[in-house]
């Protein structure tokens, strides 16, 4: 017998609460306000089945991947996680693939400190939209709009890695599972830390989720401003090596969904962002500077054509 | 040509900020930790076409109702609304009715003084999450699991309308657009105001959206307690007078998408209640009393096979 949508959170989603005054099974969770007056960061993602991930995918990364993309985003913020809430429609009951799911999620959940608060369930086509709460003190928020010109332009990891996963997926010739490049698609990694160590060193931030030049261009924008980025500095993915400079160009520069924290910030930073690789464990890379010249150029081995081809992801282009 | 992704956030959504520090067009939005020590109420639903609403409903009740089942979570709460989130799947990008979508939903928000803070928009089949944020002190939520042995139940407004114009709807007879129960079906009222008031005259409190037996069974079972319902005492919405006894029952009893407020306070507190009447323009009826005994027990003629046969909506049942 199908599961009812009562037992099926009960089962599945259902924890006692930690931080929240009130978790699932309420009209509302209560959260307490946060200490020395923290401002709350909100965000909000949608994952389709078939456009965000395919249908075959592993039910736990497809649970870690839709909190994933929304940490990531409060990271961008500077913001540390507080707590989520779960919005699933799902075409039926598959005890099999919610055990995977609900598992993925609530361990990536557990890992941050992000606690599933509450949601709705409904019948419907696979659609995952969650919520995040975080809080980060106001003026040290990573805004989109602070990008001052002279900053240094700064990129976390590797980029290009996903964007391969994505393409070969598309192309009916996926990669292996284990493949590094397949992890980073389907198990990105909200770079927390790095958010929250960045809140006093860098001035703007944002992940890298629709490509590095497009993500840029939205700092751009909202700042006002240009840059200039050095493709040779591009800290390309180890795994697209073997593929063409143009296919590492398209790859690097506009794919998106790597996650990766492209931030800006003063030169004198640099020492001290520098250190936070050891830190973290993570590479962040200096890939080019803000200037007070509109527009976005790339300098090294001809990457205009990839730049002016393709500006990243849009969903109704 | 098509809109883009952010051209339609742009053009249907992006609004100046009010309340929060930051909204539409970061990472995050930021949005000011509440005042003097209150909790954060957090909601989610889900609403998804052709399960929620028709595909030919009219958009501006869908951006409407998306919202207000939204709200009356907030209200069944206490909590007072600061802001919300939308993610929003589209087949296509669909100018006119987006319009019309935005416009109905903005114009509850800024009646309610729900502030849209940001959200997601991606292709995929018509899917609507809005995850809202109330405010709250934490000792005055009405929880479910607040009521107490001796309480009075009591209901706000008429039950079983909005049952009535899903129950036409879904039998392909729909009710004329100006019919009140299809405004009652499609244009739902948040009880906000009542929510309030009710913070230091109710115990515990829940929105009627799964229907008035299956939500007091939610009190009853989060409170470990019972109650005796007179079925002679609740409030039949006018517009099913011509139906038969069985049909009013089955409605109001059993049908949900009301979103009253169905909530339980001491006797002692039954002039207070009755004076929001007056106060608020609403009716407030007195429809029974929770008990020590466990289950639910209708009296009046013969409501026992609808209460055994129905217990309110389940989206997996």
């Amino acid at each position: 017998m199908a599961l009812g949508e009562f037992e099926l959170i009960r089962r599945f989603f259902e924890q006692p609460a930690k931080r929240a005054l009130l978790g699932i099974g309420d009209d509302c969770a209560l959260l307490a306000a946060p200490a020395r007056h923290a401002a709350l960061a909100v965000t909000t993602d949608m994952l389709v089945c078939d456009r965000h991930f395919l249908a075959d995918a592993p039910p736990a990364s497809i649970g870690h991947k839709a909190l994933a993309v929304n940490l990531s985003d409060l990271a961008a913020m500077g913001a540390a996680p507080v707590g989520f809430t779960l919005a699933l429609a799902l075409p039926q009951v598959d005890e099999a693939w919610l055990a995977e799911f609900s598992a993925g999620l609530l361990a990536l959940a557990s890992a941050t400190g992000c606690e599933l608060l509450g949601g709705d369930t409904t019948r419907g086509p696979l659609t995952i939209s969650i919520t995040a709460i975080g809080e980060v003190p106001p003026g040290a928020a990573l805004r989109r709009d602070a990008a001052q010109a002279g900053d240094d332009v700064w990129v976390s990891g590797s980029l290009g890695a996903a964007a391969l996963a994505v393409r070969e997926a598309l192309a009916g010739r996926p990669l292996p599972e284990a493949h590094p490049a397949r992890c980073r698609m389907e198990r990105p990694q909200a770079r927390l830390s790095l958010g929250l160590a960045l809140r006093s060193l860098a001035h703007a931030a944002i992940d890298v989720s629709d490509g590095l030049i497009s993500d840029l261009g939205h700092v751009c924008d909202r700042s006002r401003l240009g840059a200039h980025i050095d493709w040779n500095a591009v800290p390309v993915d180890a795994s697209l090596a073997a593929l063409s400079e143009d296919e590492r160009k398209t790859l690097a520069l506009s794919g998106g969904d790597d996650y990766e924290l492209l931030f800006t910030a003063k030169p004198s930073r640099r020492d001290a962002i520098q250190a936070l690789r050891d830190r973290l464990g993570l590479a962040v890379t200096r890939i080019g500077q803000i200037s007070d010249q509109p527009g976005i150029r790339i300098t090294g081995a001809d990457a205009r054509a990839v730049v002016l081809e393709r500006g990243g992801f849009d969903h109704f282009a």
